[in-house]
């Protein structure tokens, strides 16, 4: 039986069925009353995810679209970047500002680890003449499941002047993330994680302080460009024609998260992903990152015990519980599999997966 | 009763309802063999419906996206982009191709014209030092209902040596437009157009000598780099998250217009083009664009009658009749309305909104 499929992904993750049935009315036009008071209706709750007083931009693209609409708005060609790299999407901001000409310079841990804030702060007193215009780093990395401490990073960034540009893809909606109090100048995200809709949307706010730096930007581009957005926002729309049913389905999800409230939202992903840490350990899996405030709520990351292989584990859980998790990324590829606890997922997913990885061991043992 | 819209606008089109319910399943993941089944016979109908034999590249973004797409893969700052501008989607790509620091130069007539061959040929005469390096244009020009003759204008552009960027946002799937037979460099659309699906996806198919161009460019971006997407597609997949539930429902409504034939697409556009036009005139309306190869078939637009407005001639269809059609843009507005009849439109279709516009007009006199 196999048309049930529970995914316990980093994305795409579930989408509520009454928000895939709101997705499927007959697009509204994106040039009328009726839409614009749903989209300022989504702008005042996207505000409250991510806590912050500033607007957040919405735009039709993928998440690596919103990580493009960061840089391509801040760097002139041989601009410096210092990006800290705990994973591949953490190396993802040093390839894109590299594709727009700035020079990037990375810090990088074994995966699995996080960013000592005091190896960046160290780096960033030895940059006496400033030249480290902007930092780039991952709350949440979704490669690994390891997790940075954002606040600390962000505030010797901060001191040092350089502007924070912060990945948020799979934290923003699932772990506390403050971008006004903790000093982020830049957050992005994407709609298929915390924000429960398929994927298709991404989400930016940027502070003053990064408004200043775009404004000296010389190539800032067309579709992503701020000024444009933030212009439209104001005007109850958008500058291009919006994704309209994403953005309706968000309207309805972004609904749901304000009933259940920023502090549940994070106790619940906190609380599933312990649960889920602490019964993996029980059956006896060791898990890739440590407990530490080093792990994800997001993501988890767990090695196949010895002589199992990820892609056996893989197989049963989708062929004889129609579950999906996925394998590990590039060198983690068959050496860790990794299983997604944020969006809409319940303590009872939880629990089903848990069951369904011991069961699968016993038959592969 | 106001819960059945006909929706009348250059896009978003009408839906099929068994697209609509496609799209309302939940996200399948999007690294898995299903999705690149999916993904694969998409790309095979697509070239078939862009009738090239190239690749055609889909972004999670809207129209404007391709275009920026288009711009920022081939331009270096300082190089001399041409635009042929006959109305406000041929001055984007003006604005763009500024946007990405080139110097764009404009060939503008008024709005509702098209560009004569031979104006632009002489421009290119002109330019005996070879420095444009690009010229853009615009099959379909949304907000005026004018075409260009493509077919000759690339010609010209082929000769001179120069890059030809299309616009077919509204253009492809409703009227013939052939890049390898006509010399297309680069050709771009959208989804909520005649692909029958709603905003969020665009496409983008560039041949050899644009690929030629594109491997000089310093800083392509990320998030559009063609040659992210020539790659990832040769691996059945793509290189960022798609917007996984639009490609299922385009995977539906490429299988029905494969069905339908693309001749009698294209007929079926112009039939009901025609018929709207003529019963237009019929009932005393003067049309902005007049029929002699000057008229799209995927917008006309409509001078009220002398003594009615356009707010209220949209009013009156939108709340007596359900029927929306849109207002013109800039220096155009309240000048004229524009009528789409692109996509999932039928000549019944075509039969009620004229119907209900004779009504309305009656009502208003």
């Amino acid at each position: 039986m196999n048309d049930k499929t529970l995914l316990m992904i980093p994305g795409p993750t579930p989408v509520p069925e009454s928000v895939l049935l709101e997705m499927a009315k007959p697009p509204i036009p994106h040039r009328s009353s009726e839409f614009s008071k749903i989209f300022d209706e989504v702008n005042e709750d996207l505000k409250w995810l991510f806590q912050t007083k500033n607007d957040v931009f919405i735009f039709a693209s993928s998440g690596t679209g919103a990580m493009e609409a960061a840089i391509s708005n801040l760097v002139n060609p041989e601009d410096k970047v210092l990006s800290l790299v705990i994973g591949n999407f953490g190396e993802r901001w040093a390839k894109i500002a590299e594709s727009h000409g700035a020079i990037a310079e990375r810090i990088t841990v074994p995966y699995g680890e996080a960013i000592d804030p005091d190896v960046l702060r160290k780096r960033l007193d030895e940059d006496i003449n400033k030249e480290i215009k902007i930092v780039t780093l991952t709350q949440s990395e979704t490669s690994t499941g390891a997790v940075n401490d954002v606040k600390a990073l962000c505030e010797i960034i901060r001191a040092h002047g350089a502007i924070s540009v912060v990945d948020g893809v799979t934290s923003v909606g699932a772990m506390d993330i403050r971008p006004d109090e903790w000093g982020i100048d830049v957050l992005v995200s994407g709609s298929q994680k915390g924000f429960m809709i398929p994927p298709g949307l991404a989400f930016l706010t940027a502070n003053e302080r990064a408004f200043d730096v775009h404004k000296k930007c010389k190539y800032p581009g067309f579709y992503f460009n701020w000024s444009s957005y933030k212009k439209s926002l104001a005007q109850h729309t958008t500058p291009y024609t919006p994704a309209i049913n994403l953005i309706v389905a968000l309207h309805r999800t972004l609904k749901m998260l304000r009933e259940e409230g920023l502090e549940n939202i994070f106790a619940r992903h906190k609380s599933n992903a312990m649960l889920l840490r602490n019964s993996l350990r029980e059956i006896g899996l060791k898990l890739f990152v440590e407990d530490d405030n080093k792990a994800s709520f997001a993501v988890t990351s767990v090695y196949p015990p010895d002589g199992v292989s990820v892609s056996d584990i893989r197989k049963i859980l989708k062929d004889d519980y129609d579950i999906i998790v996925t394998n590990g990324q590039n060198d983690l590829k068959d050496k860790i599999f990794r299983i997604g606890t944020l969006g809409y997922i319940s303590e009872r997913d939880i629990l089903t997966v848990v069951a369904a990885i011991e069961n699968t061991i016993k038959k592969l043992k």
